[in-house]
């Protein structure tokens, strides 16, 4: 099948999925997850030659670990497609309800997007879970993995398919999955069928699908998180903090990458984060007044604070205030994750509204901002878009909205012109939206 | 100065945007709305010169009524402006609280999207209403209009800024203004600082704008909308509401292109219909049923039923069911707005529902597709986009969120591994948002 009729058949699958109901989609889930649970011993030995195909060619230990998959792994997928089932539906929801004149009712109602394609690295574990959130959300998805996982992700999709589709009304077509390189770049043109893609990767890679495709990407290139240590600060907590920002763990999107110190309070603070940092062997480079104040630092060429280093290597920069600060994070950051740590109020509330970043935090670690931490059940992936959807994103992003409107046969032209009715433009509480299963 | 300038100005402005109060943003679009009313004498002589100088272009007689303000249209984009400045804040608004532990809370708030590039037609009313929409929504807008109303504009853009630069806090460069063509390209290029483009003009224009541009864009270019006549239907209230939908406003996005009759019903339906449509010089093309069941209706081709005529014309097709009707609005729609008129609830839930369109309506006109009929109260465009706003856009499709969460200097170390602390994800009941001026 070419990849034009992978996508026709999506959307063909699309329309189908935005009407059912919580319950159907539910019953879809579990027996995913009843699939993925007694195929386990297929799963493994497809991948089984993924694993002997990757030693073969020598890949990193790193992502041997990331391909392994064992007994407790497949547990632990099934698991995960449990709890997307658990979620509530983001389908149906009634954001707002009006009536526009007696009997001609207008519902504003959350719905599908239609078909995600969604491209990730070689966890095999993203398959199921990728696939439980398009499906909770009514899309149909066509997904891509690495090209390592292969195998085990070939066996995982077509089981999955499969026991979507046990379900009546929920097509197999709804999970599908592409294989190559030259597909994705025909995946990236099908901007008729396909509304939105996901990509997870490296920074180039997710850089070349934002350029690359007139499809809205859902994602973010890059993580450059900022902290600010302000000059009326609680200095062992600024320094706790700032030390989990940037070592909890190291190569996250949401690790710290640039340190800014008030210059009040640069000299007291700077040595203790210094030793901290050698501690941890973290080499440091820093602005001109840091290396000044803690000599032994490297100075950091210009390019350095617009540097993800994903490592233990960190940027210090001393400032004159809080608005240098902003400006600073506001043109070398990412839009991604910053925070302030002080004890002024009206400093930190100014801070997180003019930081222009999906995730602005007060006196807590840049490590919290995660769809996880932050309770959304499940995360799709995080994004610094402006648009749409911003941050960690669980099903709430793979929604948009329609407007349903019931009348008796109102015609607009009653409500123009000499005797014109008018529009009540009456809210009406909304409904629970689609029911619960039992 | 340079278009890349005055991007990276309205960046800058709408930075501080983001950070004002409901009540400074409400002064500032009063002194705008005054500043216009004290105006009035300049506005007009501007409007003189654009209008000689399009008499002389021999421009048409429509584009010049559009081109054309007097006392009356002067005073009512004033009303504009204070119109806009009743509507509720959309930034701020908190869509949920959640307490991550105790001390460390998530608020998930609403914020302005950053800097809007606004392209539109010749009216200059376009102006002051795009205008006060951006400043309530704390965007910067960048302002393109038509070259006939080059002098009109550039007096109103020029009093509407200095007028809300009046207001400590609101830089002048919060509305800023391009006037050629060439700088209309350079605009769509600066993907670094303007966020969202909003485009209104010709089907041709629009898309123009959405294949050249990386920054995400919200529009339509078609208005292909299509209505849907049951089986089971008061004929009376069908031939009145299809009437309407393609009669009221021919020349708007949202009047009707394609009629779809159930075939048990056609034969009673159609004769009534063409009577009607005749009266009102509408041309009839049609399916070969359509051709036989009512002689005189000229063959439809292929291509019309993609067609958007904004005009006296209608394509009529007769469909086995209710299926072949979704299936055709899905495959030949633009996904704007598409109408069943039946009496059967549980087949109109199933087309709201599986038609895959912004606005979905039933025993209605699809004329009520627009934002001051929907009550949002004033509109930026409507959207075909599948992500982020669709259908009538007001201040909502405006803002975007942001997630700022406070603490006292947790780590997020402190959850994870041996004796991690657990979340407790409890969800607080959200604030009322900004407070509203006195």
């Amino acid at each position: 099948m070419t990849v034009t009729e992978i996508a026709a058949q999506a959307k063909a699958a699309s329309l189908k999925l935005a009407g059912l109901s919580t319950q159907d989609k539910n019953k879809a889930l579990e027996k995913m997850a009843e699939a993925i649970e007694a195929n386990e011993a297929r799963i493994l030995s497809a991948n089984k030659k993924d694993l002997e195909y990757a030693q073969a060619e020598n890949i990193s230990k790193a992502l041997l670990a990331r391909l392994a998959l064992n007994a407790a792994k497949v547990k632990s997928m099934a698991q995960g497609i449990r709890s997307v089932s658990r979620l509530a539906d983001p389908v149906g929801r009634e954001k707002s309800v009006t009536e526009l004149d007696e009997g001609l009712i207008l519902h504003h109602v959350t719905c599908p997007i239609g078909v995600i394609g969604a491209i990730f690295e070689s966890r095999p574990d993203a398959v199921p879970q990728i696939s439980s959130l398009c499906l909770k959300s009514g899309n149909a998805v066509i997904l891509k993995g690495g090209t390592e996982a292969q195998h085990t992700n070939k066996v995982i999709v077509s089981l999955l398919a499969s026991a979507a589709g046990e379900v009546a009304g929920v097509p197999e077509t709804a999970i599908q999955m592409i294989e190559t390189r030259a597909e994705v770049a025909e995946m990236l043109d099908q901007d008729r069928y396909i509304n939105l893609v996901v990509p997870r990767g490296s920074n180039a890679f997710v850089r070349y699908i934002q350029e690359t495709t007139k499809i809205p990407v859902l994602g973010h290139s890059e993580g450059i998180c900022n902290a600010y240590i302000d000059e009326d600060v609680d200095i062992d907590m600024a320094v706790r903090v700032v030390l989990d920002s940037k070592l909890q763990y190291p190569a996250a999107c949401n690790a710290l990458e640039n340190l800014l110190i008030h210059r009040d309070i640069a000299e007291k603070v700077l040595p203790l984060l210094v030793d901290k940092f050698k501690e941890q062997e973290v080499e440091l480079v820093g602005c001109a007044n840091t290396c000044q104040l803690a000599p032994g630092i490297q100075k950091a060429d210009d390019s350095e604070w617009d540097t993800e280093y994903n490592d233990l290597k960190l940027a210090v920069k001393v400032v004159a205030d809080m608005g240098e600060a902003i400006e600073f994070i506001n043109l070398h950051g990412s839009g991604h994750t910053d925070t302030i740590l002080t004890r002024d109020k009206e400093r930190a509330e100014m801070f997180l509204n003019e930081v222009d970043s999906s995730s602005v935090i007060w006196n807590a670690s840049t490590r919290f901002a995660d769809g996880f931490r932050y309770g959304l059940g499940a995360e799709i992936g995080i994004s610094t878009n402006k648009t749409h959807a911003r941050g960690p994103v669980g099903l709430e992003g793979l929604v948009i909205y329609k407007y349903k409107l019931t009348g008796k046969g109102q015609i607009a032209g009653d409500y123009s012109g000499d005797g014109a009715k008018e529009f009540t433009h009456k809210p009406i509480a909304p409904g629970k939206g689609r029911s619960e299963p039992a």
